[in-house]
């Protein structure tokens, strides 16, 4: 068993760095906060003798040297960046467990054949930069490292820019590696596991997204003195569409959800109606029919809605991924660990998506899930016990010592 | 008549400061470019001969002297801020035709008993401060000092210190003034003068206002691991709220509007459901009785979309006057000039909310509007001719000299 305190202590103590405004974090990808926290990790990686490489998309994988130099490494990752107003756990408990099976390995002077590879992928929350999970995606050859540069945060800064700036734009290929294997274990950020009162979430599967950003054009126009049949509302379209998307998701119940968390109005004045509503919808399921007919239906009834108003409607997709089954090999040692261990347990798909879901292109793949409270997540609030936590980086160690092989 | 080539020139040179992106301006409230347009304003009125004083506001009064020392002025004025993309015309033209007729009278080497003072209220858009028309309402008593120096712009900042960082805090107290009467001359804002194909609008009225600035409440979550029956999505409350607004609206006509221009949501990542939505819903109509009720109805509504969906709900007003009725013997002048000179006109009720509207509280005081292309304003693209400008400053020549008395 893993050190249940000292796993806890990691993770109180990259907590401090970026701290949010309610108790929880705001470490966005390539902020001064995120470079703090890739330095105090590496500083920890090689205090327990491992070495530390950076990619050219700010991945980085810290190597526990195997005993065949010739087998395929091992990899446990997650990453350490945060939404704006994001939890101390979403991916920092993944990075941290990794990190934690191998301090349990020195301790117990246990040594794999394959190495093993404690990975902190960048960029996965996709919140300052989107899509989620560029790094991996760049990784697993479903970006290119021109496109991931380019992405922008809303100030207009670009990737690539503002990785040179915090200094960790690494010299090794994007993809350059092979995988024996992939780990990442991670909280459920759903209320599943907590409902059920399991303490691990075995993971099967992961539903597909997309994340459709609309441009609405309206006419900007004096809230007071333009009567309302001369009105290009962008933001009464605006309106209708988060309904509608709603009505969408309620007809692909259950198992299918959709919503808005960032929308801009531009000017954004009070009294000029909107000549500009950016938003992004998100949506997702684990069924790939119900996928393509929820986006189809969204982009339709965007373009009706903003047909009857006069409004102009532009679609961009800024993130994808289909649904993903996992390598049932790996699910299997999993569930298998988790027997073992003797922790109660139970098949899950996972509802976020996951650094996991990309490399999972290119090597077997799994996830590891602990319940969250109350299923919050993305939210200063997010909370895991201390026990939570270990039973799940426990089922990791053991999955990752039979996969790596002792 | 004044001279149209004169006004125009000032209106293009004033037009430099503060340049927009299309083609209008962005010489937003106390921003430097607002304390430079001051600053050219300044000057064109001591090459007039006119003294320029300025309020603890920052209002600034240009006095050109009467020949009797007793008798109160009759003030000129409307406003030299913009929208962030605003036009050239809006409040811009009202000082500079103001200006305009006293370089007139200086040509012909005119006198009136009455000092005439023209004035360039500030904060008058409300953009970057909330409410507009800020500092008539100090003069005429609306609000206090206080208020108005504490309201801050989105990013905080208070118009208090930002005031004394532009250099134009002046030593007068607010209201000290009494005025004989007070005209403002105005582009219409809407489509009804160029609809009707009048030169001149006769102002008799303007519309009553409510601006309400609603705080949703949801929860923070993740938008794909949240199911839908979990979610406190404050995002969807305000889709239902800004239908339910123009719902309202509709079922007022004709004569009243209603709104949304600002938005703003918390922590606006796109794989977050917002914890916050925060908006200013904008009504207006020239009937007391339907702004009393419009108000209600979309308290009432939003109240009622928020509790279905668990969402908290707190309003505050950040803006509101009442219906306005200018002075008749003004509106008379108004109109008789108007006839004398030959310019086509009509009797219309301001859609938009002036400085004359405070001012009506403390003095008579009426306005004078002329037409705008497509009745477009609160857009770069607002848009008036030449001629039209010059044909709203002859009126208002001749309705000023009338009440200075020559
Ligand atoms: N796990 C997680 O929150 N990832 C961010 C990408 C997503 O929105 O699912
Ligand atoms: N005239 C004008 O646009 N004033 C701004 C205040 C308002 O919204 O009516």
């Amino acid at each position: 068993r893993i050190n249940s305190d000292r796993l806890w202590d990691m993770l109180m103590e990259m907590a401090k760095i970026g701290p949010g405004i309610a108790g929880g974090n705001n470490r966005q990808t390539l902020t001064d906060a995120d470079g703090e926290g890739r330095h105090l990790f590496k500083r920890w990686c090689e205090a327990e003798g491992m070495t530390v490489a950076t990619d050219k998309m700010g991945t980085m994988f810290a190597t526990c040297a195997g005993t065949d130099p010739d087998a395929l490494p091992v990899y446990v990752g997650s990453h350490l960046d945060t939404q704006p107003t994001g939890g101390k756990y979403d991916g920092v408990l993944g990075v941290l467990a990794g990190l934690e099976v191998i301090r349990s390995m020195n301790d117990l002077g246990v040594k794999t054949k394959h190495p093993i590879v404690v990975t902190n992928w960048a960029n996965e929350e996709g919140a300052r930069f989107a899509p989620a999970m560029l790094a991996s995606g760049v990784f697993a050859g479903v970006h290119s490292l021109d496109y991931a540069y380019g992405r922008k945060d809303p100030d207009g800064k670009t990737y690539g820019d503002e990785l040179k700036r915090i200094g960790w734009l690494g010299d090794e290929e994007v993809g350059a590696r092979k995988m024996h294997a992939y780990f990442e274990y991670h909280i459920e950020q759903g209320p599943i596991l907590e409902a059920e009162d399991r303490q691990i979430g075995v993971v099967t599967h992961c539903q597909g997204l997309w994340w459709l950003e609309f441009t609405l054009t309206g006419r900007e126009a004096h809230t007071g003195s333009t009567p309302m049949d001369m009105r290009v509302n962008a933001g009464l379209a605006f309106g209708r569409i988060l309904e509608m998307v709603q009505t969408v998701a309620m007809a692909e119940q259950p198992g299918a959800v959709a919503g808005v968390g960032q929308a801009f109005f531009s000017p954004n004045s009070r009294n000029v109606l909107p000549g500009k509503v950016v938003f992004t919808v998100d949506m997702r399921t684990p069924s790939q029919e119900k996928l393509d007919r929820m986006r189809a239906a969204i982009e339709k009834g965007a373009a009706e809605i903003c047909e009857t108003l006069g409004v102009g409607c532009s679609v961009e997709a800024v993130g994808h991924f289909d649904p993903v089954t996992f390598d049932p090999t790996l699910v299997g040692r999993v569930r298998a660990a988790a027997e073992k261990l003797g922790y109660s347990h139970m098949d899950i798909i996972s509802g976020a998506g996951h650094d996991a879901c990309w490399a999972a292109k290119v090597a077997p793949a799994t996830m590891i899930m602990c319940p969250c409270v109350g299923g919050l997540s993305h939210n200063e609030a997010e909370e895991i016990s201390k026990d939570w936590a270990a039973a799940g980086c426990d089922v990791l160690l053991h999955a990752v010592l039979e996969t790596a092989e002792i």
